[in-house]
């Protein structure tokens, strides 16, 4: 088993959907990807937070074995990000994007961290992100997410960094967005030819792809009968992506290990939709993960005879 | 094996996407689907055209082993449906629909075609749904498939006729627009509530579902990297489903088989969206179906280590 170093968003999100409205609950890409990732393998987590945000929900991750010594609190207010879904679920309206504390942010990774063999570059600014990557000792695994809000402002830096990782992880509209190409199967050419050979596109209910070693791999999302909030959907399928390689016990992106990794990673991301926040992934059991990911063997199989 | 009577539309299709545009193609949901389940079972067709619809067309549905005796010439012009896609290929938005000849058809049910043990009803008006599904002896299996067109405008003889099928076969929009909800899994739930107990439900690009004996099964769309025109989809996925149901040795609604089919009709519905037109249709063999259908076998598989 080895370790993973996070860097990512500590957020206060406010969210409404068709099912219900939150006010500022705790968030950010670092909270649900190193709370999924915790159930596989250690999490180290660079971060950054005000001086409003609780202590408690540290201590929190802490209780998940989770190493925040990487989280600085400084001056000033937490991240906070508010957004709107229709019915439509797959895709958030950005409402408003406050940066606060991480307008100043300089992630340090600590000496402790930098021979992590895999590293996470959640959604935050793309130079943090390269700053971060940069820091680290000779990362075997490094996978990165964004979202629209940098591939708008900061393309090119972008551009750079994701070229730099072994792995883009990233939704589908995001894709399309950042190649400028509406085929999937394209655009995954695309980012190939920037450098990560590994591509995995989040679609929201219709599940995850995965493009390696020129194949492609397609699980569904597993059908809900009560859907009430995405938020972190994506970065939990990231946690239970990465924390599944981690677990391996000898390094490994063979294709029954990505495939089976992406699988891992739809199972988290169906706890996370079930309601509001990341409760519901406080308290999960290694049977009730195994036993959703026989669900998706269940949901998917039919070439047995 | 089995036969399959098929109602539906011989059409003529003005179609627009973002990559071609056609004036007055061949198409239909009678045609669409008589080709793809002409692979796998026989196949009689229930429709009308007019005078202007070409002779050899007929003749190229006879050259497939299609029983075209209950096509009816009728004074007039053919049925004329013309739409247009935008860069989401996975709906349309109809610009004109002209029933033409279909205003005044009155199906019958060829007294050599009453027997037949699968029925399709395609996409037409609820009322003629209704009128061919009277006249079959006793079916073991009826499908019927519909559009928002009618769920507008037919909705109560719509669900009257779907309560005296065995399936539906929808696409997902048009399935949230006749159950008035938007979770599928709540949707289906209130089309058992009416009757069928199969639901099929079609995603476009995303694949299909099958909801039938409680369970839920779910295949993705083949990932391809072109993409031209997705009109007549899914009838030739309606085709290939039903064909690979009647062309079982004995008659079986068995979860192998049910899922089996489901994914024939995606691997059929594959060669439609790969061009304008039917074309691609007509020159099968069954090592290509084959090969195909085991591309959906490596693009799903993930469970065995």
């Amino acid at each position: 088993m080895s370790s993973i170093v996070a860097v990512g968003s500590l957020a206060f999100d406010s969210i409404e959907t068709p099912f219900g409205k939150t006010d500022k609950i705790l968030g950010g890409s670092a909270n649900y990807f190193s709370l999924a990732a915790s159930y596989f393998a250690p999490v180290r987590c660079i971060s950054v937070v005000g001086e409003d945000f609780p202590k408690e929900h540290l201590a929190l991750l802490q209780s998940r074995g989770i190493d925040t010594k990487g989280i600085r609190t400084e001056k000033g207010k937490t991240f906070h990000w508010s957004g709107k879904y229709s019915f439509d679920l797959n895709e958030a309206q950005t409402l408003e994007t406050c940066l606060n504390v991480f307008e100043r942010f300089e992630p340090e990774v600590l000496d402790g961290y930098r021979d992590s063999e895999f590293v996470f570059l959640g959604n935050i600014l793309p130079s943090l992100q390269a700053r971060v990557l940069s820091h680290m000792r000779q990362p075997k695994f490094a996978a990165i997410d964004t979202m629209n809000f940098w591939i708008e402002g900061q393309r090119q830096p972008l551009v750079d960094v994701i070229s730099q990782c072994h792995a883009l992880i990233i939704n589908e509209a995001e894709l399309r967005q950042l190649t400028k190409t509406y085929n999937v199967v394209q655009a995954a050419q695309i980012v190939r030819s920037w450098g990560p050979q590994i591509l995995v596109v989040k679609r929201g209910e219709y599940g995850a792809m995965l493009f390696d070693h020129g194949e492609v791999f397609v699980v569904p999302g597993l059908p809900l009968a009560e859907v009430k909030d995405p938020t972190g959907a994506g970065d939990t399928f990231a946690g239970g992506f990465m924390g599944y390689l981690a677990s391996q016990s000898q390094f490994s992106l063979s294709r029954p290990v990505l495939r089976q990794a992406v699988v891992y990673g739809c199972v988290m991301a169906s706890f996370t939709v079930q309601d509001f926040g990341f409760k519901d992934l406080l308290k999960l059991t290694k049977e009730q993960i195994e036993e959703r990911y026989h669900r998706f063997v269940d949901l998917t199989s039919f070439h047995l005879r």
